[in-house]
């Protein structure tokens, strides 16, 4: 199958790009490289040593024989170039994970929140136009996020896999439709997710093309057997206040002697999924496409759900790291409870690595091996949801965020 | 009360600007002249002979002794100047007609396509960014359409003003949860509304940002009273294939003697208001705005119903025109009914102006008065809702859309 791996240099995207390769794909990324710009604008950097993506690709070439091409465009900027590249390499399956994915960073100030809705909405469409103007008949493959359907229904439902059947009083008495769960996202970051819904449901509707969209859990986990064969294919970790997601922050907090910090009463409950198993999920996905002129396919890809102190608990258990409770600097519920609807993926043959089983690796492999690469100012919560609580000074902020000029 | 209205050079734009200045309100235009440009891509132009802005602006000045102020602004492109202009001007209200509003237009080229997405959602997104930004707490009233329902619900059941009541099987038992109505979009110009929806009630959530959008049926007519006083403030009347809406296209169409177009059967249902209802609805909008907190509200803005061939059959019989059916260029049913709750703004005072009561005004002082500056080869359509029926050749294309370069 020939795949194109849109935002195939970061955390999700690299280790697909290469397991599909090892499976026999024929792979093509596509990047703007934006992820690491972002490092030096924030002053982060991943835990781990990752390679620059050409000398990634050089490895991969020498150590399994494999060639992976590499195309530095933005899609969301360069639209010419895109749709030359999808008429030039015509993919069976596009793979699209370029968009702006934390959702602290979406947050952070005017012009993140201004950037992530620019660049996601008009990368998700942009790619949709390809796909019409090309005529190529490509699957498209989307990381969503569970974030789309928020936390409002998920306390009184198991949260269904995209859409949900209601019902409603029409004219001649009691009718069912099924729908698209409401939207109810929790950050800028989210809403874009939200917005990508209706635009594959719209083109799905007009012309045709197929969409499968992925409504992921928080990821966890670095390596997959691909990354592992030697450190110049090691993934990505990120474990500051915009781009480490809370189990990562945990590692590196104790990694380094501080607390676990726990925002609010931790009772916020969160779905997870390990790396190794978003890669074999969306190889899943990519095997099993929508018929066409059919409504999106929509996947719950997690595999487990923690509620945050438990997962903090859990955490202290293997290190012995204390917790600290702060405040959260989101703007949601202290404590939530959440059902997820995983059945599809299950069917199709996913076996998880659960927490249990793989985060003592994490402890030693990663947080332990690489400890004295990390950047301690980085770990705490930067960007917060509501303008009046930075003012009002509620929660630590490591540094002031400029107004830039547009 | 300080308004700001954006895309205040616009058929709708103008006439509010002028109505709330008679009215008495502080008003100023920010507008990047983008519809008067698009009049220039497509080599079409105004039925009526519009003046440019600043000479509108002047004749009002003379004409009433009011002032409109005008800024020049790209609201999608130029950030900093938006954020300037609102924390200079403290508004009370800003109205946002700001959008690219064409359907036909909107599904012409991948290149218009991109320019609606791109231009309408940063748009609305700057706008909602800027009062967060600024901490300006103005009431955002937004110009919605009626297509963000779709035709898939409405011959079931009234469509309601926003939100719908339904009910879904929860984990102990049936629940009922008040939703935004699903979206079911005709063309990527009505998707852009429906992603607006999203933006409005995430900033409405999370920011406590007011806003009230207005989901407003096709509107007819050109002139209010504001309008009337002098040829230079005259309304635009567009008649052409894109932006002329199908009553535009029916006077036309019987000025010149050619038959009316009728697409498919001509029983698609479809809502009505007169612009001078619009301006109306919109003042009744601005002085009735949401609480602090509150969810968005949402208005349908319409006062009939017709079928396209009853339409069709009012103006023939007013002028003797034929009726020819055409192939439809669009992708949709035939036939739909359709029934819209119009209870909010009826409620407020609205008293209708109806199309057997204001037709004749039509025919006479726009059709009849200005037929010697008609453009015939512009009436028929040119857009088209998919790329194979084009290339088919199924119905006629006045000329062919060149695909340009990002």
């Amino acid at each position: 199958m020939k795949i194109l791996v849109l935002g195939g240099d970061g955390f999700c995207g690299w280790p697909t790009a290469l397991h599909l390769s090892a499976a026999g794909h024929n792979v093509a990324i596509v990047d703007n490289l934006s992820r690491r710009k972002i490092d030096w604008e924030l002053g982060t950097s991943s835990l781990t040593p990752m390679a620059a993506l050409p000398d990634r690709l050089s490895a991969w070439k020498s150590l399994t024989g494999r060639t992976i091409a590499f195309e530095l465009i933005d899609i969301a900027q360069e639209y010419a170039r895109l749709l030359a590249l999808i008429e030039d390499y015509q993919p069976d399956t596009i793979i699209h994970f370029a968009e702006q994915r934390a959702a602290p960073y979406s947050m952070k100030s005017a012009d993140t929140k201004r950037y992530t809705v620019n660049n996601n909405t008009n990368a998700t469409h942009n790619i949709l136009c390809s796909l019409v103007d090309s005529g190529v008949d490509a699957h498209l493959v989307h990381l969503g996020t569970m974030g789309v359907y928020g936390y409002g229904w998920s306390g009184s439902m198991t949260v269904p896999e995209g859409y949900i059947e209601v019902k409603f009083v029409g004219k001649e008495g009691e009718l069912k439709r099924e729908i698209l769960h409401p939207a109810n996202p929790g950050s800028v970051y989210h809403m874009t997710k939200t917005l990508d819904q209706l635009m594959f449901a719209f083109y799905a509707k007009n012309d045709g093309i197929r969409v499968t969209d992925l409504h992921q859990g928080i990821v966890w986990g670095t390596q997959t057997p691909e990354t592992e064969i030697d450190e110049l294919l090691i993934n990505r970790f990120d474990y500051d206040g915009d781009y480490g997601t809370v189990l990562n922050r945990f590692l590196m907090q104790a990694a380094i002697g501080h607390p676990l910090t726990v925002y609010g009463s931790g009772g916020q409950t969160r779905a997870f999924i390990h790396i190794r198993d978003t890669v074999r999920c969306i190889e899943l996905a990519i095997l099993n496409p929508p018929a066409p002129g059919a409504k999106p396919t929509i996947f719950n890809q997690v595999t487990e759900t923690y509620r945050l102190r438990d997962l903090a608990a859990l955490v202290s258990g293997l290190t012995g790291a204390k917790i600290d409770h702060l405040e959260n600097p989101r703007v949601e519920a202290d404590e939530n409870e959440l059902v997820v609807d995983n059945s599809k993926f299950l069917a199709l043959g996913l076996n998880a690595t659960t927490l249990s089983q793989g985060l003592l690796t994490e402890v030693h492999d990663i947080a332990g091996k690489y400890v004295a690469r990390v950047d301690r100012s980085t770990i705490l919560p930067t960007s917060r949801w509501r303008q009046e609580r930075a003012e009002a000074g509620e929660f630590p902020l490591a540094k002031p965020t400029a107004k830039t000029a547009s």
